[in-house]
């Protein structure tokens, strides 16, 4: 099992946007070898700095099946109009991979 | 469905005797009321600051029954030896609780 979380910034007023743009996607995930869940996760805001912490949530078999989907044409279509969302966050979107020690 | 999830920052050599305390607890934390999954993950290594994220990763039926749990005695025992083990990361650990936005 492998978890990968993409954490986004969202900067104040955009959070409705932002959960639009998850909303309405065309996603072909599950077609996916390994894949098994997709959940967009909403955080705590930062009331510093102006913003709400959103994370991607994609669980997989393996990292190997991972690898496999960032490396596929599925990655490519999902993410060809990730940048027309730039506006919606701050700074770059920062990517963390997680394998399993305990648990079950 | 809600996560609450627990950052640390292991530091360079700290990582099995990490790992050791998480597999070696007594958790009763499937006793309680609207608990699914335990998961504790590995994260990337930062190799300037000299440490390897690791997360505590819950997932529970609702808010509430995050909340709930955080007023038990079994939260209470399962903490009572937390500061034991501050040696083994740098500063604090750093919640973040998610709620669902979309996915299944």
């Amino acid at each position: 099992m492998y978890i990968a979380m993409n954490r986004f910034k969202v900067k104040d007023g955009s959070e409705t946007d932002f959960e639009n743009v998850w909303k309405n996607r065309d996603s072909s995930l599950s077609e996916m070898k390994g894949f098994r869940e997709f959940h967009l996760l909403r955080g705590p805001r930062n009331e510093e700095e102006g913003y709400t912490l959103f994370a991607s949530h994609t669980i997989w078999e393996s990292h190997d099946d991972f690898v496999a989907w960032t490396r596929s044409q599925n990655f490519r279509d999902a993410h060809k109009n990730a940048g027309t969302n730039k506006v919606l966050y701050l700074g770059h979107p920062v990517f963390e991979g997680f394998t399993v020690v305990e648990g079950a």
